[in-house]
């Protein structure tokens, strides 16, 4: 990639990952020119980097000369206003294995609560563009899920955690309201025999030592420990605020089913079925995909964490103003996707 | 003690422990009467057990003859209505290291939220005698602590994992709000930097094993982890209703201050300081205590378990029908206290 064609950087740096965003012109400039607009073609590109290997990504920025920002037109003159489009099939619900798009009716669109699964987790009420707060949060996140699970599976990455709780039985070790009230559902108040009582609770009697049990259980358990806790107070906010929507995303969940199914289930349980969990498929991306479509925003010239920029993704990506991008799978790392850019 | 004189037995089999309260008559059998009623005076027994180990339990009950219960009066009628008295100072509050007794108006007691920490979590609105309705709860309780203290320090029992826990400090593993954002504190959002970010956060990246962490830094997170947790939600369930009062109890707290400590700070935390916590001396036998006082209720004749329950021995100890009965600390397993109940 010719590292003069690459401009527009925005960063979203987090407690475990910095995710970076940028946009790289394949020379095609100015070919398109409609409603008054430059139109620059390239494609928007995504890293990440660990948080603790900061100096990795400063290194890459440098080496790319991504801190020369702005698109620059064949005449020298910089723009610095510009326009993402709207990314179509954004929107999904995942649910007994089960996953379906969802239209949106941007009229209809607000408030909603975002929930951002990092390390931690930020829940944000967005009531219009532009208009959002911080209103909850929980320290029970990727972190928590990552943290653990190293300590206890001697798993190395995220990843290798995921494939291992893929493979386990959470009844293992989890204390399910069967073994308590000897396998029968109590259906009074509205616990099957198979809702966990307890999260590790068979631990407490087991006699068994960590060694004792397959690291893919306790990876499970652990998911669904975390998806469930974070399930139940997103359902507690939006209920508080009458949010209609939750819409989830973060690293944290990747585009994973299980974890998918988890939380979906727990907003199902929680809600008696009147909520619904929605996740992105930009999710992993969200924070540095907001802080770059709101480059020339000057409230945004002061340096600001990633918590006050994680929302503007979505805004930008299902407001009037954007174009489809086509996008033709979930977003990774080392992914680009086509887009264009235009000038005003 | 002589196992004639034993009787009114009441049990609580929950997914960890069988709490057991029973009345040992002293032989002071009707010394006393007034209003109608006789009074037999005695202590009040508690007693616990491993879930487990029921069979200890039954025999325990065999050799003391509990199961003959009912109260004998000297001409051998038997007596089923008792009423137990009301305790006095049995609600506190605990903040900064500070124990305050509330004084409760027994006008102004319902509806209150009632959280018991066994092994899980069961949340129950109380509106009236009587009235109540279980209307959350989480599989983050006791028994999380428990168990995943277990499988990470090798702890053996609940009391040796909270002893280690006094001892630590969080800050090694938990990573804070100020890890991320430089160690100032980000008020805009209404976070302080030693506010947890993340639960076990540091340990994605710290490049440490298990055995590389003081076992009482990770009781300490762990505990700090779970009271918060269960303090968030219960907050959250207290807004949804309106409800003002939330009293904390079963055998997770056991009149720990730094577990009191860690659930008023978040209930203050995530109510902006209106709503707080309140905790119960006799918080670990609440269910069979509860049992116990509805001794003679019809709807208690078919087997239910100890969630149903939960509730009545507040009420009971509250309730305008009831004398105070001396107690001089805490209630806990092995302990007695005297007590006197009415024949009517």
């Amino acid at each position: 990639m010719d590292p003069t064609q690459i401009s527009h950087l925005a960063l979203d740096i987090g407690g475990t990952l910095i995710k970076l965003v940028y946009f790289s012109a394949n020379g095609d400039y100015s070919e398109e020119s409609r409603n008054g607009c430059s139109v620059v073609k390239g494609r928007l590109c995504f890293a990440k980097f660990e948080t603790r290997k900061i100096d990795d990504c400063l290194e890459f920025i440098r080496f790319n000369i991504l801190h020369h920002s702005g698109v620059q037109q064949p005449n020298g003159e910089g723009h610095d206003k510009l326009y993402v489009k709207t990314v179509p099939r954004e929107a999904f619900t995942y649910l007994d294995g089960q996953k379906k798009f969802v239209e949106i009716d941007h009229n209809d669109l607000y408030p909603y609560l975002l929930v951002n699964i990092g390390s931690g987790v930020s829940m944000i009420k967005v009531d219009g563009d532009g208009k959002y707060e911080r209103i909850s949060g929980t320290s029970l996140g990727g972190g928590t899920f990552l943290g653990l699970g190293k300590l206890l599976t001697k798993c190395k990455s995220f990843d290798e955690l995921l494939e291992l709780s893929h493979h386990g039985n959470n009844r293992v070790i989890d204390m399910l309201v069967g073994d308590i009230y000897g396998g029968t559902d109590y259906s009074k108040i509205g616990l099957s025999s198979t809702a966990i009582a307890s999260s590790f609770g068979k631990a407490i009697s087991d006699g068994k030592e960590l060694e004792d049990y397959q690291p893919e259980d306790v990876a499970r358990s652990l998911l669904r420990m975390i998806s469930n806790n974070i399930g139940q107070i997103a359902y507690l906010n939006a209920l508080r605020f009458g949010l209609k929507r939750i819409f989830f995303g973060g690293f944290f969940i990747r585009g994973l089913e299980y974890t998918m199914d988890t939380i979906s289930v727990a907003v199902h349980f929680w809600s008696r079925g009147e909520a619904k969990a929605m996740f992105l498929r930009h999710e992993g991306f969200l924070g540095a995909l907001g802080a770059f479509t709101s480059y020339n925003d000057q409230s945004h010239n002061d340096l600001k964490p990633h918590h006050h920029t994680v929302q503007r993704a979505i805004l930008n990506c299902s407001g009037h103003n954007f174009r489809h991008i086509p996008v033709t799978s979930n977003l990774n790392e080392s992914e680009t996707i086509e887009c264009s850019i235009n000038l005003v």
